[in-house]
C-alpha cells in the first residue's frame, strides 16, 4: 500500500440491510444532455468576450424571514418574492434558447419545486439538461464564512446538493462555488469547496486595499491553496473576484428594482467602456453579473434588454468592434479562463478581515447576536445527536410510540441558520427571532425521534423528560439522570443541575457514588428559579448513554461556599472584562458608526468595568470556583474542575446599560507574559488554524487605519498566542471576534449593544431585547483556557473543542448503551452519522489534527469500519466527495497551474479505513 | 318618410374612385369566436357574485412622457413600463384559460403590437377571440372630460377603435366605456359614448357627498340621459360607479408596486367582508377592480394570488359560504346587471365639479397650463385643415414635391394630448413640454402634406412659407397672403400681421383694396420683434382659399393711435382682472393648497390688479381698440371690429409675480346688470350647454364648503348668464374654469402660478417658466363677448365658437379655391373630412344647434351630399356610428329601463341627407 496523502475527511456511504445500493445517490453523467461546460455559447477568440451572467441573489433571510422572502410577504420592508422570481425566470428562459440563468439557494428552489406541476417540473428539467438553467453553489444557502462551523456548513451544502442531485442528476451538480455576498472569506470554506469537487469559486467582497492592489497587478484571479496540510491540488481552488461585487455595471440594471434606462431603438453605449474592465483581468474574457438582491422577479425586463444589448453590441462587430457579448454562466466563464492555460498567483491566507473603506471594518458581526450564535451551535450538536439516534434507532425513530419524529426539520432550520445574514447576526431582530423559532421547532421534532429511538433501544415507552434549558430553569428531577455522548470516544463532562433541595446523593450506573458539588448557584437566574446547583462529572461511552441516579437527601439551603485557599491558576488575575465605546458617527454621515456588521470603537482604549469585584469562592472535590461580580451587568466565574485540562471562564454580560447613550462592545481580555511578538492564531470555521499578525496582511502592504477593529479576526472555536515555551489557548463555545492588540494579550468580544445602524442595509441598531430580557439581552458563555507547551497544545485543544461542539445531551434513559463497538482513535473525529436513505448511512470520519501540530496525533491512523457500529451490520462501503453528491472515483476537477512553486508543507498524516472491501486507499481517490 | 329624431351627428363613409368598399372597415361579427358577452364565466344566481377584473391603468403621459412610460424609462421618477405589462399579461393569460384581462389605452397597445412577432400577434388574436383579453374604452387614450373639445375626443376615440377593429375585428370592439381616472365627468362624453355604441360606462371619481348619498340610496348605478336634445335612448348610457375608485380592495393588491401579503397556504380572509360592498349596490353582483396605475408589469404576482383567492373562497361554498368569486371583465359584469332586469335611476346633469373632500375641489385644472390648452386647441384646428387637404389633394398630398407628409403624426400627437393628464395641465413640466413637442412635430408633417396639396391644386411647386407663430414673430412678408378656411361656410376673419414698415396696401383676389388698420401693435412682444401691426378682414370660401396682396408703401413708424371717441360697448368698463391668493396650506398637511388639480383660494375675495390703467385707444375703419395696461404683468385690449357680432377682449397675463411668496390665480370678471338669479350656463366639451346654479347640485343637497372653488365649472367653448331680456355670452379660445359668484357676474380663470404641489401625485408646483419666459410664463388669449336677447343668442355664439375652434390657416397659395360646391346650411357643421383609406373618406356632419335654442336654426335641415365636394365624385355612402367602428345598421345596444319617466324635451331638429342612395333616414339607423 502506497503512503496516502493526508486526508482530513473521509466520506463514506455505508450500506446496510441489503446487498445493493437502494437509490443511485449520484446519477452517472449521461451522454445526451448538453449541460455544464458543453452547453456554453461559443466565444470569439480574437475579441474581448463579455460574459453576461443573469443571476439573482436571494438571501435566505435578512430583512425579512426566509418564508416572507419566498412568498413575497412583508413587501413593505423589502420588495422581494422568490416564488415569483423562479416563475418568471423559467418563463423567460423558454422564450429564447440563448438565454441563461443561474440559481444558487436551494432552500428557495426546493420550496418552489414542490409547488410545481409535473409539466413544469419536466420543463425545468429540460432547461437544466440544456444548461439554460444552471445551479451554482447549490447549498441550502450561501453560508456565512466568519461565524459558521465547518460541521454545519458541510451539512447544509450536502442537503442542497443532494436535492439537486436527486432531482436533476448530473446536470444539477454545480461546478462553481459562488459566495458573492459574504463579508470576507474563510480559507476553510475554500478547502471544503475543493473537496466538494467545485472547479472554481467566485466572490464579490474583499478588502478595498487588497482589491486595489489586485486590480493593478491583474491578480483578481488566483489559485487558492486552502490547506497547509493537504497535498495539492486536494484543497486548491481557482478563485476569481467579480468586477463589481455582484451587481451589474452602472447603467445596465434593468430589474424592476432599478431605474436605469431601458435599451431603446438607438442605444447609446458610449458612456460604458468594457475595455476598462478588461484591463484589470488577465484573459480576454470578462464576467458581468447581471442581477442583484432578489432581482428577476420580473425577468422579462432583464432579458428583453439583455437580448437587445447583445444584438446591438455584436452588430457593431461589422463596423470593426472587437467586443463580443454573450449570455454565459460562471462555469462557462470559468471554462474560458481554464482554456486560456495561464499560470495564476497562489493564495495561502484568507480574506479576513473585510473592510470596504479605511474605517469600515466588518469585524463586528463576528460577535453580533451572541445568544443566537450559541443557540445555533448547540442546535448543531443536538442535530448530530438526533441524526446518530436516527441511524441507531432505525425506522422506528421516525415513527414510534412517541409519534412522528424527524431530523429533517432541524436539518433545514440549521441549514438556513448558516446563511450569511443568519448566524452572522446581521439580520433584523424579527428575522433573528424566526431563525431561533425554526431551530426550536427542529428540536421538538428531534425530541420525538430521540424518544422513539430510546424507547426502541430500551424496550420502554415511558414518557421522556427533557431538560434542555438547564441554564434558566429548574429541571423536574427524575430518579435517573442520563447523558448521551455524540462523540466517538468516551467523555467526562460536568453536569450542572439547578435544584431547590440542599443535599443530594448521586451514583453512577454501577451504583458507585460520585463526587458532587452542592452549593448555591454561581449565577443568579432571577425570581422563581432555583438558587442551588448540583455539579458532578458524568462519564459517557462513545455514541452512547450513561445513567446516574439522583436522590434528595435533605431540603433547605446548602452550605455556603467555603473560602478558597489559593487561586486556581496563575492566569486567573489577568482576565479582564472591558468595553469599547462604539462610534456613534458624531451625527455625521461621513463618520462610520458601529453596527451589526461594523466594529468601530471610538477610542482604542477600552473602559474597564470595575477594578474591584465582589467575590465568592467555592472549593470541593469536584470544582474550585471564584465567583466575581464586577457590576450589576458583568459577572464571571473562574472554575477549575478536578482533573480538568482547562480552566473555565464562565462570563455573564448584560443587560448592557445604555442610559449614558453610549453603545458598548464588551470584551474579555487575557493578559499574559507570553512573548507573542505581534502574532496570534485563530481557527478557520473550527478546523485548521491560521496565523495572524498585528497590523499586517500576508498579501499586501497594509495601511492600518483602525488599530483595534482592523486587527480583529473571526474565532469559531479557538484562538491562541504562544512563544517558545507556552501556548495559551482559548476554546470558545460559539463564534466570536477577537484579536491580540498587545503582545501576550488576547481579547475576545463577548457582547455588543449599539444605538445606531451602520448603514449596510439592515436598518436597525443592534440593540437586543426580548420578552425575557426587556432591559436588554443577558448573555452567558464559556471560555476554556489551556496553558501548555506549544508542542502538545493541540493534544488538548483539539479534543476540548470537539467536546464543546458536540456536547452531551441529557435525557431520560434506563440503561447504558454505546452505538460503537470500539472507541475511535484520538486523531479521528466522527463528523457525520446520518441516515441517507432506507438502507444507507452517510458516515464522515475526519482526521482532526492539522499537519505537524501534534507529535502524537498528526500521524497516519487506521479505522476498522467493519467493527465500528455495535448495532448495525455493514454490507458495503463506497467513498464520496465531501458533499456526498459524487462518487469519489468520478470526481474530476479542472487542473490549474500556479505561478510559483507549492507552499506545501510535507504531510504524513493519513486516515486509512479497514472495511469489508479492504483498506480504502484515500489517496487514490483524489 | 317618417319624421326622424334629432340627430346631431351623422357619420358617413364616402366612397370614391371605385364601386366597392376597399377594405371592410367594420368586420362583421363571426359565429365562431366566443368573445364579448358570450365569453363570460358563469355566475351563481343564488350567491353574491364577486367579479374580479384584472386591469392596469396606464396614463398616456403624466409624471413621465408617453414614451418613457412605454419603455419603462426614467423609472427613477415612477416605476412604470407598459411594454413589460403587455408582455407579462399575455404570458400569464396563457397559463390559465380562466384568467381575464382588460386593456384600455390603444396608444400603448398599438405600439406594443407593432413590435410583436407574427406568432405573438396570432396568440394575442386568439386570446381576444376567446374573450380572455378584452379591450374596454379602446380610444387612443382615456381622455380628459373637463378640458377637451368634442371634436378632438371623437378623433382620438376613432383612431383607437379603428386600430382595434382593423386588427381584431368584431372581437376587438369594446362594449364598455371606462373612465376610471378623469377628475369629474362630462355629460357630452356620455352622449358621445352612447352614440359610439357602448353598452355601459364605468368610472371611479365623483364628489364625495354625491357618492355618500348614492351608497345609502343604492344609486351607484344609473341611466345617464346625456342629452336634452336627443330622443332616448339615443344618448342614454348605463353608468356605474366603481366601488373603490379603480383600486383593489384594501389588502388585496398583489402587484409588484404593492406591499399586501400574498396568499399563503392558509389564507385568512376574515378581515374582509365582501358583504359590506354588496350592501351599497343593487344586484347580487359586485365588481372589484384588481389593479391600478401601471400595474401588471409582473402579472404573475397578481394572477398567482388571484387564482388562489378564487380557489380558496369558492371552496368555502361547500361549508355554506354564499360568495362566488370569478374572473370577469366590465362587460361581463355589465351583462349580469342587465340580466337583473331592474329599473335604474335617471341622471340628467353631469359630474362636475369633483371634490374628494370638503375643501378639495378639483377645479384648478380647468385652467392649469393655459398655453398648452391653447396650443392643443389650435393644433386641433390645424389637424382638421390638414385632414381636409389630404382628402382634397389626394395621394400626392402624402408624397409630393415637398416630400413625404402625413396627417398621422399630428393625429397621434392630438390623440395623446386628449389624455386626462395632458390637456388637463396636470402633468409634470417635462411631460407638458413633450406633448407640445409632439404637436409641433405633427404640425411639421402636416405642413409638408399641405404644401403638397397646394402644389397639386395650383400646379406650382414654389416653396411655401408658413407663418404659424403670428403672435411672437415677424412674418417674412410675401407678396400674397392666403388664408384657408376649414369651415363649410364662408368666413370673415381678422388677420393681424406684425410688420416693421409703416404703410401698406392690401387688396383681395379681385384686386379690390381692403380696409387695413396700420398701427403700433397693441401688445409688446419683446426685443427684436415687430412693433407695428397690420390688421384686416379676410374673407375665405368654404373649405377653401382666398388670396390677398400686401404691398409695402412706406417704412417708418406708423401713426399713433388716435383718441377713441367713445367706449365700444356698455360692457367695457365692467371687465376686471383680479387674482385669488392661492392657499399655501399654512405649512400644514391637513390644509389643502392650490395646485395643478385643486383650486383653493385663501379668501373668497379676489385682489384687484389695479383700479387704474394706462390707456391707449385706436379707431379706424377696421377696428376700435382700447388698450389697457393694469400692471407690468396684466394688460388687456378691448376690440370691436367693424361689423363684428362680438366684442373681443384680448388679455395678456404674466409673468405672474411671486416675489411676495403668494401663489396667484388670475381671473377676468365681467360684471353686468343681468339678473341672473344665481344661474349661469357652461358648455359640455364644446357642445350642449348645461345650466349651473350657485351653491347647488341637481342630484343632492349640497353642503357648500368652498364658496368660490365649489362653484367653478369647466368652460370649453362658452359660458353665459341671462335674464328675460339679455344674454351675455363669452366664447373662449381654450378650455378654462369659471363661475358666477355674484348675480350678473361671470368670472373666468385665465392663468395660475402656484408655489406648492397639491398632493394629488404630480409632485410639482404649477409654476411654469420656459426658455422664452424664464421669469414666468406669459399667456395671451381672447374672450369674445356677445350681448343678445336670449332667443337669438345661439345664432351668434354657435357660429362664433366654431370660428374660434376651426380657425383659418394662413399659407402661401396662388389662387382662390373652394373644396365645396355649395355652402352648408348654417345649422350644419362639417365636423370631419378625413381620408379613411385609399378610396374612402370619413365625413361627419353635425347639426350644431341644440334643441330649442334657436328659433331659426334648431330645425330640421337637409344636406345634399351628391353636390357637396367640388373636386370629388362620390360613388356611395354608408352610415356609421360616431366612432366609425360599426356600420350604423349593425349597432345594437343593450336596452335599460329607467326608474322614472323620460325627462326628454320634445325635439324636432333633424339632419337629413340627400345622397346617391336617396335620403339617408337617420332615425331608422339608431
Amino acid at each position: 500500500m502506497a503512503t496516502p496523502d493526508y486526508t482530513p475527511f473521509v466520506f463514506l456511504l455505508l450500506l446496510f440491510q441489503s446487498g445493493v445500493w437502494g437509490v443511485p445517490v449520484c446519477q452517472t453523467p449521461q451522454e445526451s444532455p448538453t449541460c455544464g461546460y458543453k452547453s456554453c455559447h461559443a466565444t470569439k477568440p480574437g475579441m474581448l468576450n463579455v460574459h453576461l451572467v443573469p443571476h439573482t441573489h436571494d438571501d435566505v433571510g435578512w430583512l425579512k424571514t426566509v418564508d416572507q422572502y419566498f412568498y413575497g410577504d412583508r413587501n413593505d420592508i423589502q420588495h422581494a418574492g422568490v416564488q415569483y422570481i423562479l416563475d418568471s425566470v423559467v418563463d423567460q428562459l423558454l422564450k429564447n434558447p440563448d438565454r441563461r440563468f443561474i440559481y444558487v439557494e436551494t432552500a428557495f428552489f426546493y420550496r418552489w419545486w414542490k409547488q410545481q406541476t409535473d409539466d413544469m417540473q419536466n420543463t425545468v428539467k429540460q432547461l437544466v439538461n440544456e444548461g439554460r438553467l444552471e445551479f451554482v453553489n447549490g447549498g441550502w444557502c450561501m453560508s456565512d464564512e466568519a461565524t459558521t462551523h465547518y460541521s454545519a456548513v458541510i451539512d447544509q451544502m450536502t442537503m442542497g446538493l443532494r436535492f439537486l442531485n436527486d432531482t436533476f442528476g448530473h446536470c444539477g451538480r454545480p461546478r462553481v462555488a459562488w459566495h458573492i455576498d459574504p463579508f470576507g472569506h474563510a480559507r476553510e470554506h475554500a478547502s471544503m469547496f475543493a473537496q466538494m469537487g467545485y472547479d472554481g469559486f467566485f466572490f464579490g467582497r474583499l478588502d478595498y486595499q487588497d482589491r486595489n492592489r489586485r486590480m493593478v497587478a491583474r491578480e483578481q484571479e488566483m489559485l487558492w491553496r486552502a490547506s497547509e496540510s493537504l497535498t495539492p491540488p486536494m484543497a486548491d481552488l481557482f478563485t476569481g473576484i467579480l468586477p463589481n461585487g455582484y451587481n451589474p455595471p452602472e447603467g445596465f440594471c434593468w430589474d424592476q428594482s432599478c431605474d436605469d434606462p431601458p435599451i431603446r431603438d438607438d442605444p447609446d453605449l458610449e458612456d460604458y467602456n468594457v475595455d476598462d474592465v478588461a484591463l484589470v483581468y488577465k484573459t480576454n474574457h470578462i464576467i458581468m453579473t447581471m442581477g442583484s438582491d432578489f432581482q428577476y422577479e420580473n425577468a422579462n425586463l432583464w432579458y428583453k434588454n439583455l437580448d437587445k444589448l447583445i444584438r446591438y453590441v455584436n452588430q457593431m462587430q461589422s463596423n470593426g468592434s472587437e467586443v463580443n457579448v454573450l449570455y454565459s454562466t460562471p462555469s462557462c466563464y470559468l471554462q474560458e479562463l481554464h482554456r486560456a492555460n495561464l499560470t495564476w498567483p497562489l493564495k495561502g491566507d484568507d480574506f479576513f478581515p473585510y473592510a470596504d473603506s479605511a474605517h469600515d471594518f466588518w469585524t463586528g458581526y463576528f460577535t453580533s447576536r451572541p445568544a443566537l450564535k450559541r443557540y445555533e451551535r448547540i442546535s448543531n450538536s443536538y442535530l448530530q445527536t438526533c441524526k446518530q439516534l436516527e441511524v441507531l434507532g432505525g425506522p422506528i425513530s421516525r415513527k414510534g410510540p412517541f409519534g412522528a419524529g424527524d431530523s429533517e426539520t432541524l436539518k433545514k432550520a440549521m441549514a438556513v441558520a448558516q446563511h450569511h445574514d443568519a448566524v452572522s447576526g446581521t439580520e433584523k431582530q424579527h428575522v433573528a427571532n424566526d431563525y431561533a423559532r425554526k431551530l426550536a421547532n427542529g428540536w421538538a421534532h428531534c425530541q420525538v425521534l430521540v424518544s422513539n429511538t430510546l424507547s426502541s433501544l430500551s424496550g420502554s415507552s415511558a414518557p421522556r423528560v427533557y431538560c434542555e434549558h438547564l441554564n434558566i430553569s429548574v429541571c423536574p428531577l427524575t430518579e435517573t439522570m442520563n447523558v448521551y455522548n455524540p462523540l466517538a470516544r468516551p467523555v467526562s463532562w460536568p453536569v450542572r443541575l439547578p435544584v431547590n433541595g440542599t443535599a443530594y446523593s448521586i451514583s453512577d450506573a454501577k451504583g458507585k457514588v460520585v463526587p458532587v458539588s452542592q452549593a448555591t448557584a454561581a449565577v443568579r437566574r432571577g425570581r422563581g428559579y432555583a438558587v442551588n446547583e448540583l455539579l458532578f462529572q458524568v462519564q459517557a461511552p462513545p455514541l452512547g448513554y450513561s445513567t446516574y441516579s439522583v436522590s434528595l437527601l435533605q431540603n433547605g439551603p446548602p452550605s455556603p461556599p467555603s473560602p478558597l485557599p489559593r487561586a486556581p491558576t496563575a492566569v486567573q488575575n489577568k482576565v479582564w472584562v472591558l468595553w469599547y465605546n462604539a462610534s456613534d458617527g458624531n451625527n455625521s454621515e461621513s463618520i462610520q458608526m458601529s453596527g451589526a456588521y461594523i466594529f468601530r470603537p471610538n477610542t482604542s482604549t477600552p473602559f474597564i468595568i470595575s477594578k474591584t469585584a465582589k467575590i465568592e469562592t467555592l472549593q470541593n472535590s469536584v470544582v474550585q470556583e471564584v465567583r466575581q461580580w464586577f457590576s450589576p451587568w458583568v459577572s464571571q466565574v473562574v472554575r477549575l474542575y478536578t482533573d480538568s485540562r482547562a480552566l473555565e471562564l464562565e462570563w455573564t454580560v448584560g443587560p448592557v446599560p445604555i442610559g449614558d447613550d453610549l453603545g458598548k462592545e464588551v470584551i474579555s481580555r487575557l493578559d499574559s507574559s507570553i512573548n507573542s511578538s505581534g502574532v496570534f492564531y485563530t481557527d478557520s470555521n473550527g478546523r485548521e488554524v491560521l496565523q495572524r499578525r498585528k497590523d499586517y496582511r500576508p498579501t499586501w502592504n497594509l495601511r492600518q487605519s483602525e488599530p483595534i477593529a482592523g486587527n480583529y479576526y473571526p474565532i469559531n472555536s479557538r484562538a491562541y498566542i504562544k512563544d517558545d515555551k507556552d501556548q495559551l489557548t482559548v476554546v470558545t463555545d460559539r463564534s466570536q471576534g477577537g484579536g491580540s492588540i498587545q503582545d501576550g494579550s488576547l481579547e475576545i468580544m463577548l457582547h455588543r449593544r449599539l444605538l445606531y445602524d451602520d448603514v449596510r442595509g439592515v436598518g436597525e441598531p443592534l440593540n437586543e431585547t426580548s420578552d425575557i430580557y426587556p432591559e436588554g439581552l443577558v448573555v452567558r458563555g464559556r471560555h476554556l483556557l489551556s496553558l501548555s507547551p506549544p508542542a502538545t497544545a493541540a493534544d488538548t485543544h483539539r479534543p476540548l473543542a470537539q467536546e464543546v461542539v458536540l456536547q452531551p445531551s441529557s435525557m431520560d434513559f434506563e440503561k447504558e448503551f454505546s452505538g460503537l463497538q470500539a472507541v475511535l482513535p484520538p486523531a479521528v473525529h466522527l463528523l457525520t452519522v446520518s441516515q441517507w436513505d432506507q438502507d444507507t448511512v452517510l458516515l464522515r470520519l475526519e482526521h482532526q489534527y492539522q499537519a505537524s501540530e501534534s507529535k502524537e496525533h498528526s500521524q497516519p491512523v487506521t479505522v476498522n469500519l467493519q467493527k465500528l457500529f455495535s448495532t448495525l451490520d455493514m454490507l458495503g462501503v463506497s467513498e464520496m466527495n465531501l458533499s456526498a453528491n459524487q462518487w469519489k472515483d468520478e470526481m474530476t476537477r479542472l487542473d490549474w497551474k500556479a505561478e510559483s512553486g507549492t507552499h506545501h508543507t510535507g504531510v504524513t498524516n493519513q486516515l486509512c479505513l479497514l472495511s469489508p472491501l479492504g483498506c480504502v486507499k484515500t489517496a487514490d481517490l483524489l
